[in-house]
């Protein structure tokens, strides 16, 4: 029988973090994700109070296609850097996983070494909800990871659907891992995909693909050379890595840090945060006055029908729009 | 002194366009432009009347950096299929582009052979407004274009800005100019833009820069398939085009009109319009509310204080966007 904890205070919250306690750091993350009003409440008051003390962690996003080996690399990297030192958190985003709040054990299992670290801390997948709503969930955990003093939160994703663009957008450092074998294997991964990465890391370098995992290595150094960078101060890297071995986890860091270092040392770094939080902000906004349009009733009642005879070429997109809109109580003259 | 011409009946204007009346059309795309309500009810009826008889050309979009040469490949590829017995419009999009509603020499000079001739159209882009704005208009003029009989509908639109999703997201095929010498001129065009292309043609093959362009064609060709294409029915294709001697213009017909072919024969095309028709009528909606979010009184003054409150970690993004959609009429209990 589960029985319920009794419910801690803002003030109980706020010192648990601020303590590093990792069951209140927990329990602080499933008020996040709870829909009840007065969690939401009590959970926005609690960030808030800890704003000023976050900020401070390396943010790391790390996507790839399902059995690149993310979750032996997350195992592997985040025990390389309890080792020296570091606090790392780990926060899993799969927006269509059906993981429940409570199978903490499904993402746990898949990083033996370091779900036996009390040091560690791993947070799975919140359970399946919206893009939006996953993203509020993983930036908010992340704030919360930041005010209990982690100074490297992973953030892993699967990269096979919209959540990478929506991680790229909360880190400092993005990697995409991949197999050895480019071409097929990179239809696995979703188009932009590369576009996204700082650095690129081919896993498996080790026993009979090492070979193959550096040539794969190459390829993508000079793949990366034809898309566009997306921070004008960092170039994106490819290595090659050993999830398994260890081999390339101290490249892999060091890159890391240079990284972070990089963007922080050119002001870059407080630009594209400060822009992550209104980015966000505005996202936010947009999704809840979706959210509020398509749950309106006089909307919902046409939306079928209005939706079918614009597919079907009866009304144009325009003309729906406006009818729509004006359901919803707004009129457009002509809106651009 | 100019004299506005008297005005068209709802009923000349769709009997003008049907005959192909170009005077008739270019005063039906500027009806769309127009930013009167009353205008805006004509132009919306007239689009209702004509979309039976919309939907039959191949529509093509082309985009390329400043400099590649999209005029002047267009004025070719137009001149080319004119002498094949097709009717060519030309509808450019450029939201950065300040030129006004009247300065349609600006783009005719820039096709100069092709707008000699009484069987093509060519329309320039609207003046400078939102994206969205942009987008709604053109969508609109290649429908009006298509009620007209044109059989070939190019769409140019310049490869630096968000124009080209726009664009790429209301054609059948889309063609990626490029100039010889890769790498650097990629650095030109904007990140993710050759993930968009179902053709890329290197220009300038003719005279000393022809090897370069066949080599910079072969390193496109095997660019693309480091990316994944956007349709299963069609893998991007690379060949060289030189638009001043006409050399490959026939080789980039054909591959349009297979894409075409391919794309029919498969269904996707019908099913690509319809769901264009259908985010096309989203994507209005989402413009609109968000247009009408920021207009809004109340919103309008706490906007600059509540963002600047969010960038500085001074409140969190939810609340902020919680605040000003209360000001809005919308309240989030927990608007995920």
């Amino acid at each position: 029988m589960n029985s319920a904890p009794p419910p801690l205070s803002l003030e109980d919250y706020v010192q648990g973090i601020r303590a590093g306690d990792h069951r209140i750091l927990a329990r602080a993350i499933t008020l996040i994700e709870s829909r009840k009003p007065a969690d939401a409440v009590l959970a926005q008051t609690l960030l808030a109070r800890l704003l000023p003390e976050t900020g401070k962690s390396i943010r790391v996003g790390i996507t790839g296609a399902p059995g690149a080996g993310k979750s032996t690399l997350i195992d592997s990297l985040g025990i390389y850097l309890l080792e020296r030192g570091r606090q790392v958190a780990v926060l899993a985003v799969d927006p269509s996983s059906k993981v429940s709040g409570g199978s903490i054990l499904g993402d746990k299992s898949r990083m033996t070494r370091l779900a036996q670290e009390a040091r560690a801390y791993i947070r799975p997948s919140p359970s399946a909800q919206s893009l939006g709503g996953v993203s509020r969930r993983t930036r908010e955990g992340l704030l919360l990871c930041e005010a209990a003093g982690f100074d490297v939160v992973l953030i892993e994703t699967v990269g096979v659907g919209q959540s990478e663009m929506v991680v790229a957008d909360m880190v400092d450092a993005f990697v995409v891992l991949l197999l050895p074998g480019a071409g097929d294997e990179l239809q696995g991964i979703k188009k932009g995909l590369l576009e996204l990465a700082d650095i690129v890391a081919v896993n498996k370098a080790d026993g009979d693909s090492l070979p193959k995992a550096r040539d794969t290595c190459k390829e993508y150094a000079a793949a990366l050379r034809y898309l566009r960078p997306r921070s004008p101060n960092w170039k994106p890297r490819a290595l090659s890595v050993s999830a398994l071995t260890g081999t390339g986890l101290a490249d892999l860091w060091e890159l890391l840090e240079q990284c972070h270092e990089t963007l922080q040392k050119s002001g870059e770094l407080e630009e594209r945060r400060r822009e992550q939080l209104r980015c966000w902000m505005w996202s936010l906004i947009g999704e809840r006055l979706m959210d509020a349009f398509r749950s309106h009733d006089a909307v919902k009642a046409q939306l079928a029908a209005t939706e079918r005879a614009v597919i079907e070429g009866k009304t144009t997109a325009s003309q729906a729009a406006a009818v729509l809109l004006a359901l919803f109580g707004i009129e457009c003259p002509r809106g651009d």
